[in-house]
């Protein structure tokens, strides 16, 4: 391991699977989340914009959170999404994480009203704190502009982490700009960044990041794990232009609906492909492309056969 | 009136005040309502954007409801905002509407996932319509891309008519682009559309639409009720002049902040100032600043003495 932190390493955003009623699945579910912390996983982030976390109502997720500690998953590895556009809202799942022993809690900002103020958010984040008032509470900021809009500045991450040095430990840099990342890593000596996308794994742990939480986590954790597990030995470079050449071919199709298609297919659970509006389905003839693409280029495939 | 529709007229998206421990306050939100309705509003569209909707849980949207209507506002008066990222949620606060008798209920697209495909958005109004499973149902689609970002393209609203004819009978359009409200009005006869911003009330009502759902209500309500009543009479470009200045003149400042200083100064109740992270109320000399130019400028001035 790089150092000893909060958390480190290789975190998957977990996808939601969701039934023929359209309601979560949870035993498809933590069966993924099983074989995810066997394929070499050393954290797990529900809740997610991949996990269609806000598609979710509150009781949803607090019910999956418990399935999981329930079959098994160590609650210490378990750093759920927990950012609510209502500030009763995340407290409520927040506090109810800390209460299940979680490790820390992935918080979007707030994101409905657009450009807040530096203030604002920063109020937000202190009420939360303050509300969920529990010192075993481990915030990592989650920002990620592409999708929120409203994300975190400089000046903001600064101020928190002075505010709540013991609160405030890191941040997944979902911008996709690893200037940004950089810029965080130089600034905040021994906060925990996560670039959002492994395709920056490498660069980061070089830079000081502590490893990546991405959706690709979902399909290609071992190969992912093997960068981090020798991101300073000889074959690095080698190791991370794979997982970059996965990546790359994975984002060329929507990317929830593409990672539920392939799970799907190597499950052979045809369930496991379902998504909640606003998203779609992968349709099944890009579902065939994406299957047969990544196997041929990237000698990808999926083996279930001794899984759970 | 206009037209016989189910709605029309001057509705105000109302403010929800807020207590000094941050939840919201139902004596003052009521009061409020029955002043708005007094002034002359026809309806009422609470937990709206003006409302800061999104920053309240849905028990605290469901409780204030209940309270409006133990309060005396006829619930057929009543559009209050049910859209949501999470389907369930929506499902389950326009039930709550419907079963109170609300005329309608005002419905963000899910906002979370950025240019989400028309088929994703048709299927998740879809849904919730099935879901709530009620011929009661009136749904007006709430157009607001400068904040939701995500909107109703003329594609989708077509689409939405045509399969739900009975149930999708409206829209409020906050796009900023009164060629958009045109389009649609072009489009869809007899389709209930209100524009954002009373700016655009008489031109609105020129080209078929049937009033306006405009955050300045919740000052100005009785001379934005004088143009919807005179509308074809020989004053009716004067009095739009009128309101259009105003409207400009508190638009200069940040909208939600400045509602609610000026109903804080003129009930002489500090605490209507409050605001939810991560909005921030109005500094005092920015307060000081709007008064006092509103009243010079355009004659400005609240009465409350006769009220409640």
């Amino acid at each position: 391991m790089k150092k000893e932190a909060g958390f480190s390493g290789v975190i998957a955003p977990v996808l939601t699977p969701f039934g023929k009623d359209g309601s979560p699945c949870a035993e498809s579910f933590v069966e993924h989340c099983q074989w995810l912390m066997e394929e070499g996983c050393t954290g797990l982030a529900p809740f997610g914009t991949t996990s269609e976390g806000n598609s979710l109502g509150l009781d949803e997720r607090m019910e999956l959170l418990e399935d999981l500690v329930d079959g098994g998953i160590e609650p210490s590895k378990l750093m759920p999404g927990t950012g609510a556009c209502s500030l009763g809202d995340a407290v409520v799942l927040s506090r109810h994480a800390v209460d299940l022993g979680c490790g820390g809690v992935l918080m979007l900002p707030p994101f409905y009203y657009k450009a807040p103020s530096e203030e604002g958010l920063f109020r937000f984040f202190a009420e939360v704190i303050e509300g969920v008032g529990d010192d075993r509470l481990k915030i990592y900021l989650y920002h990620i502009p592409p999708v929120a809009q409203v994300g975190f500045s400089l000046a903001l991450i600064g101020r928190l982490i002075e505010a709540f040095p013991d609160t405030v430990v890191g941040l997944k840099d979902s911008s996709g700009d690893f200037s940004n990342t950089q810029a965080i890593l130089a600034a905040h000596a021994g906060f925990e960044v996560f670039p959002g996308s492994e395709v920056f794994l490498l660069d980061g742990l070089r830079k000081g990041a502590v490893g990546c939480i991405s959706a690709t986590c979902n399909v290609s954790a071992a190969a992912i794990r093997r960068v981090y597990d020798n991101w300073q030995g000889p074959d690095a470079d080698r190791l991370q232009a794979e997982i970059t050449a996965l990546r790359k071919a994975v984002q060329a199709f929507p990317m929830i609906a593409v990672l539920k298609a392939l799970i799907a297919h190597y499950r052979r659970d045809p369930d496991w492909a379902r998504v909640r509006p606003p998203l779609v389905k992968l349709p099944a003839e890009e579902a065939e492309k994406a299957i047969r693409t990544l196997a041929v280029q990237n000698n990808f495939a999926l083996d279930f056969a001794g899984a759970g």
